[in-house]
C-alpha cells in the first residue's frame, strides 16, 4: 500500500508521470490530479483527473529508475548491467559492493538482487543524489557512502566498479572478495580495459573481458532488419577469484 | 553450513568437482576425499586429501549451475538470461512466471533474484530433471510443474517464455500479467521472433525485439583484439503491459 | 588533361567543390574562380582565387562520386559495394549486368573494375538521371538502359541486383551467368533475403548469405572505442554458377 | 583460349581441381583426365575422363586464387579487401603499390582492379611464392619486388599496408601519395591500429579506423538466424591525402 513519500507511476492516456505521493497535485493536458489521493492506494488501482481520464498507479521497478531517476551523468546501461548480474550469478544471497555509484542506477538494479549493497562514490554530491534514488526505490538493503573504494572494508560476494579504473582498485577488489566471489568491472574505453585485464591476470584465477554489442531489430510492413542503431557502450571484465 | 546432500564445488591444484556432501568418496588424480567430511563445512574451508592435495570448499553460484547442471538440451546463454533480468527489471518482490523450462538453468537464476517461480514444462522427464537442479540450488521458492504453459494461472510480475512460440502463448501471458510487468520471449530463430513481435503489437503498451552479440576480448603479448568466436544465441523480446 | 565539361573537385582552404570545367564561375567565401580556367589543367595543379585562396585540382574518384553525385533514392553503401565486388572477384576481364541502377553509383564503382557494365534500371527517369553521373564519371564502358532487368540478354560474369527482389530474378540471373559466374544481391530486408536464398538455392552451386555491420573507431585524449554509430545496411547474398 | 602452363579449374561431380594445363594427368576417384587436354580449351567446355566423369573448365577468378593459391601465411580477408576497394574507390586509372605482399592474394584482387599493382615484401622467399600466385593469375600489371617498403619510390593513388607497422611507414605512404590518394592500412591488433592513427592524424586530411564484423546468415527448415561463426579480421584504417 503507498505511503506518503512513496514513488507512484501514473499510467494512461499514452502518457506516463512519475510523481511523490502526498501533498501536491500533478497538472497535466488530461487534467488535474490530487497527490495525495494516492495515500493508501495499490498498483493496478485506477485514479481520474478531474475532468475525467483515467491514469493507472504503478510500483516503479528498477527499469522505471532507469528512466525517470535523477542523473549525475550518463548511466550504465541496463544490457551491461544484466551482464554483470548474470556472469557474476548476483542473488539473493550476496553481499555486493558497488563503486563509482555515479546516479545509483546499477545499485538500484543490485538491490532489488542481492541481500546487501554497499555503494562507495567519491564525490559527495553524486553519492547524495544516488541517495535520494535509492530512497525513492525503498531498498533498505542499500547503502550510499560518500568515501573512497580503496577504504572499503569487509567481505564480499561481488565487487562491481565502473571509475577510472587504476590497478590498485583491481587488488583491492580481490582482498575484499570471498572465494568463488566475483569482480565486474565496466570500462568505457579499451585502454581501461586493458588496465583491468593487465591487473587481474595471475591474481584472479578466470578472467574475461567481454563486449556486448546489441541491436534492436525493427519490423514494419516493409520487412524485417535490423535497426541502424546499434549500442555498444563499454567493456565488461569478469574475473573470478 | 553444509549439510548431507548439499551441493559443494570443491576447487583446488587446477582443478573443479562438483560434488554432493555425504556418503562416498571422491577420486582425483591428486588424492582421495571422503566427501562425508563436507558435513558441516563452511564455504572457504579447506580439505586436504590423503596424499596431501588441498581444495578449498565452495558454495557453488548460478554460474556454476550453468557449467555443471544436468541438461536435457543447450540452455539459454547467461548473457540472454542477464539481460531478461535488466530489460524487466526483475526483483525481489517479484513472482515470475517460467515456461519451457529446460535444463531449469533460467529458472535458476530467476529463483536467486525473485520472489517466486513457477517454471511449466510439458515433457515430464524435462521437468524432473530441471527439479534435481533446482533441488540442488536450495532454491525454496522455485516450483518446476510439468504441465503446458497454456494451463498456467495467477499473477505475475514477469513471464518468460523460452519454447515454440504460438501467438496464443503471447495472448496467454498478457492475461496473467500485472500492469506494469514485463514478457520476456527468447527465440532462435528470426521467424519465431516474429510471430512474438507481430502477436504482442497492439495487445502491450512496448515492444521490442533484441539481439545481443557478445565478444569475449583477446588481449596477448601481440596485441589486443577481439575474439573470433562471437557469440550470438537468439533472439530476446520485451513487451510491458 | 581537363577538358570541357570534365568533372572536377577543388579543395583547400578546408573546403571543397564539385565543379564542372568551362564556362562559368565558383563563387565561395575564400573568393570566386573562373571555371574555364580549369580547361588544360591537371590533377595537382593549385588554382588561385581572385582574392589569394588557393584550392588543388583532383579528378574524382568513385568515392567523390558517392559523396558528390546525384541520388535518386539512398544508394547502397561502398561497405556493401566493396563486398560485391570482393566476393565475386570482380576485375577487368569481367562482363558485369547490373539491375536496380539508382543513382549509378553501384555502376560507377563497377565500371572502374570491370571490363564492361550494363545497368538496368525500370524507371526512366532515375536511369537518365544515373546516366548523367557515369558520365560525368568519364565512364565509357558502363551502359544505363532503361528497361526491365527481365529483358536482358546476353553472357556476363557478375550479375548483381539491387531491387523488389522476386524468385523470377534469381531464375533470370541464372540464365545469363557464364559457368563459374557469380549472382550477388543486395537486399534490406530479411524477407527479401531469404526469397533470394530459396530461389538460389538448388540452381546454383553456392549460397551465402552475408551480413556486414560496420564499425567506425574513435580515438581521442580519453582513449579508443568503438563509434556508437554502427552501420547495418542489408544482406548480400552470393551465388556461384 | 588456355595455353600451357595456364592455370584452369575443373569442376564437376561434386568436386573442384586447381589444376595447370599441360603434360600430366589428373587422378580422381571419378578418374583419370590428361591435362595436356586443356591446351587450346575455353572457359565452359567440358572434359570426359577416362571413365565418363565430366568436368567444365573454368578459368579461375580472385575468389579461386584465395581459395587455391599457395600460402605463406594468413592472408586477408576478401571482405577487408574489398573495403579497401570501395573505400578507396580503387579503379582501372590507379597506380596501386602494395606492401606486405604475404601470399600476393591482395595483390592479385587488386591487379585485376588498378592499372598497376607494385607489391613490396621484405621476405625474400614469400616474394617468391606471391610472384608464383600472380603468375598463375596471369596478371602481366603486378610486380612483385623483394624489397623493404620504406625503399620505395614513385608516385601512387593508392598505398595499401598490411605489415608490422610503424609511424615512419605511413609517414612514407604520405610522400607516395598523390593528391586525393588514400592510404589504406590493415592492422590485426586494436595497439598497430592506434600507431596508424595516432601517425596519419594531421598528416592526412581524413583518417578513419574501420572494424567489419561479418556474419553469413543461416537458413533452414527450422528457421533463419546468424551463424554463430562470426568474422572478425582486423582493422582497416582509412587516411586520404
Amino acid at each position: 500500500m503507498i505511503g506518503t513519500g512513496d514513488r507512484v507511476l501514473l499510467v494512461g492516456e499514452g502518457r506516463e508521470f512519475f510523481v511523490k505521493a502526498g501533498p501536491g497535485t500533478l497538472s497535466t493536458d488530461k487534467g488535474q490530479l490530487d497527490l495525495a489521493s494516492l495515500i493508501g492506494a495499490s498498483a493496478g488501482d485506477v485514479l481520474t483527473t478531474h475532468n475525467g481520464s483515467k491514469f493507472a498507479v504503478r510500483i516503479p521497478r528498477p527499469t522505471d529508475f532507469f528512466t525517470y531517476g535523477k542523473r549525475s551523468g550518463a548511466p550504465m546501461l541496463p544490457k551491461d548491467i544484466g551482464l554483470v548480474i548474470a556472469y557474476t550469478g548476483m542473488n539473493h544471497n550476496d553481499d555486493v559492493l558497488d563503486a563509482g555509484t555515479g546516479s545509483g542506477i546499477a545499485a538500484i538494479y543490485f538491490g532489488g538482487v542481492a541481500k546487501s549493497v554497499k555503494t562507495y562514490e567519491v564525490r559527495p554530491e553524486f553519492s547524495a543524489l544516488a541517495q535520494k534514488n535509492i530512497t525513492d526505490a525503498k531498498l533498505g538493503n542499500v547503502e550510499a557512502i560518500a568515501a573512497d573504494f580503496l577504504a572499503a572494508e569487509g567481505l564480499y560476494d561481488v565487487v562491481h566498479l565502473d571509475m577510472q579504473i587504476q590497478p590498485e582498485h583491481v587488488t583491492h577488489a580481490y582482498s575484499l572478495l570471498r572465494s568463488g566471489g566475483y569482480l565486474a568491472c565496466y570500462t568505457p574505453f579499451l585502454e581501461q580495459m586493458a588496465i583491468v585485464v593487465d591487473a587481474a591476470s595471475g591474481l584472479f584465477c578466470e578472467v574475461h573481458p567481454h563486449e556486448l554489442i546489441e541491436r534492436e531489430m525493427t519490423r514494419s510492413k516493409r520487412g524485417t532488419r535490423p535497426s541502424t542503431s546499434v549500442c555498444h557502450s563499454g567493456y565488461v571484465t569478469i574475473a573470478r577469484k
